[in-house]
């Protein structure tokens, strides 16, 4: 692949970063301070619907700055877990006592992973690598391969077959899942949920399900409500991707009263901060609801879009997708890291070069759906990219 | 004393609200949506500069608010623990590796107990009651007194040899402590590492350590960057006081290198808000910290003057302290609860009643200093209120 010699120096900044930066893509600002010459232009590594950010920020601006109220948001302590929970318990329509307010989806894995999982857990393969890099000890991993050539799909009596036989005693699924985006069904779910009914724990990550459909009224279709018929049943959710608010840390755990009792007597009575606070009651409130159904409805056809121009790229296999994002596969020798390093620096648009996913054979690059003007600026780079490909200069 | 039929309305409400609340203030934001009718004028429950808050609240409406940077706080992932931590570690002249950065002390607490605590834990009391409540199974806490006709002064010999006798494998001081202001001196504090260097954990908190001096230089008194010498030091500090960011939810750890591992490799990476990294990297840079010094210093005159006058009231026994804050005890029949109740329906002043605290013999209330006008607001009343204390009207 062609690469000027600025380029090229920039490339090799970049490489010796990510052999620094372990295995979460660092954060923008993190990039930027260690290669200041870089500049990041569209982020599509970054899994987040920029029109909720948008109308956040309307709000937001309207409510809070304009307001007046910024200053109460800082100075004081927001307020505690199960205050926050109560508002947001009444729009889920689940009891308060089953929900736990987390500082982002990442704190409520971490103590469901701690407290509540223990010996043999099945957990799907590529995937989120918290889900396992923060299992403790006590805690057995064993994987149910996704396989590219079954596009990914989850076999859901496989999975449940799988957990039997293992004797597991915890299962953990992402739905839609992260890397691939594909996305079970809210019946195959439901049928795991009962197959598995003996299961300390049944831990579903719907983070993205706002993003998936099943038919053309784009219905979200969580399992959350199904906690009184499962009661091993955990549903982690993060706030960051749908809404738009990475930076403000907030998401939500739906399981046992008796879990939930659990940790808030062991802490985590003030994880939310004065914003996060105002979110949730911001996302209970009928007025912003209707706006953010239309633009998160606005935004999944965008990506529908994106996804079907994608998959007339030559040399890139698009796996199917229900999420805000797809995995992609590089063909014809090209690998993941030129195609990353060369979209940064020379058109300035981030994507997540999954080369240290594990459960992953090939060269895949993850790519997010933005607004559609920067999805049409990705699409003509990847046309770009991909027609040059055969060049002298190769980078090492 | 005297309530006015509106007063004893609303008192009758905070009774029971407080009931419901159990051994942590509620946010007044809770407090407010549960009696809408009442109105916080002055908050003097709350343990935090304004000063600062007015100062972080300049740098954020400069360089965020209008130069447009605010969407990147929120739309965008902060970077990560160990990033956050770098510029940190260099301004407190500590390795990075000692470095753990928490959502608010608050996690950094919750986190110290539950991975390296354990076995007998000797905790002054009467102190914060989250080291108490967040023992998991495992931890024997033993309580050290600290008496009122000590002054609430830690007797360090005393502390010492407790700590050896009853063979404690750690040992908690909050200094300055909480909800008494008692500061023990920097020597002191040194000579009970130098003594207990064999124990598991030295858990120093100096969340308050910003408003305690030694001399008219005002220096900060913090052992932190002792973490070499004492490997076994735990120092925990919140930023929310003396930045009075409490909405940010901002706090650091300083511990063994080994330690912070454990912790991030367990978790807790992106444990920081957009707004918290943004305060972080602030407050390293020597133009802010400048003005911080002096707003600071301001605050620490601001408070002595306004303790001193808060002695000179009479039926206050005001106790010695060093942090923004004092513990008064009321004499001649007064209950902590009806002064506290007058205070905020009469005045709208919010102070913190201490009768659930436990290990404090008698009627006590923590009142905190606030900027200088609202502290001259705050004795006016406690004058007023304490000259009718002879009524025939009690509330029950």
């Amino acid at each position: 692949m062609n690469f000027t010699s600025k380029e090229q120096i920039l490339a090799d900044q970049i490489k010796k970063f990510k052999r620094d930066s372990g295995t979460h893509s660092p954060s923008n600002l993190t990039l930027l301070q260690y290669i200041p010459e870089l500049s990041i232009k569209i982020d599509a590594c970054f899994l987040s619907n920029p029109y909720a950010t948008d109308l956040f920020l309307t709000y937001f601006e309207e409510e809070i700055i304009k307001a007046g109220k910024f200053r109460d948001l800082i100075e004081f302590y927001p307020s505690q877990n199960k205050v926050i929970a109560r508002p947001l318990a009444q729009h889920l329509n689940i009891n308060v006592d089953n929900i736990f307010i987390g500082n982002g989806a990442i704190e409520i894995i971490q103590a469901v992973l701690h407290q509540f999982v223990e010996g043999k857990t099945l957990l799907t393969i590529p995937t989120f690598s918290s889900y396992y890099e923060f299992a403790k000890p006590g805690i057995e991993i064993i994987y149910n391969h996704l396989n590219k050539e079954d596009n990914f799909r989850l076999n859901v009596e496989g999975f449940i077959n799988k957990a039997i036989a293992e004797e597991a005693k915890s299962v953990i699924i992402i739905n839609p899942n992260n890397p691939d985006g594909g996305y079970t069904s809210k019946t195959a779910i439901i049928h795991i949920c009962e197959s598995l009914k003996h299961l300390d724990n049944i831990i579903i990550d719907e983070s993205f399900i706002h993003f998936a459909f099943e038919d053309d009224e784009y219905y979200i279709m969580s399992v959350a409500n199904l906690i009184n018929t499962y009661p091993n049943l955990v549903v982690i959710k993060s706030m960051s991707k749908d809404f738009g608010i990475a930076g403000l840390r907030a998401g939500y755990g739906v399981m046992a009263a008796e879990k939930v009792r659990k940790l808030l007597k062991n802490g985590y009575l003030w994880n939310s901060s004065g914003l996060a606070e105002y979110f949730f009651n911001l996302y209970v409130r009928e007025d912003f609801n209707l706006d953010y159904e239309t633009v998160r409805k606005e935004y999944i056809k965008t990506t529908t879009q994106f996804l079907l121009k994608l998959k007339k790229i030559p040399d890139l296999i698009v796996y199917p997708s229900k999420a805000n994002f797809a995995l992609v596969e590089l063909k014809n020798d090209i690998t993941s890291e030129e195609v990353y390093i060369k979209l940064l620096t020379a058109y300035g648009i981030n994507v997540r070069d999954c080369n240290d996913k594990i459960g992953l054979d090939g060269e895949f690059l993850r790519i997010a759906s933005r607004k559609d003007d920067e999805n049409k600026v990705i699409l003509n780079a990847f046309k770009e990219i991909l027609k040059r490909k055969f060049s002298s200069t190769e980078i090492k």
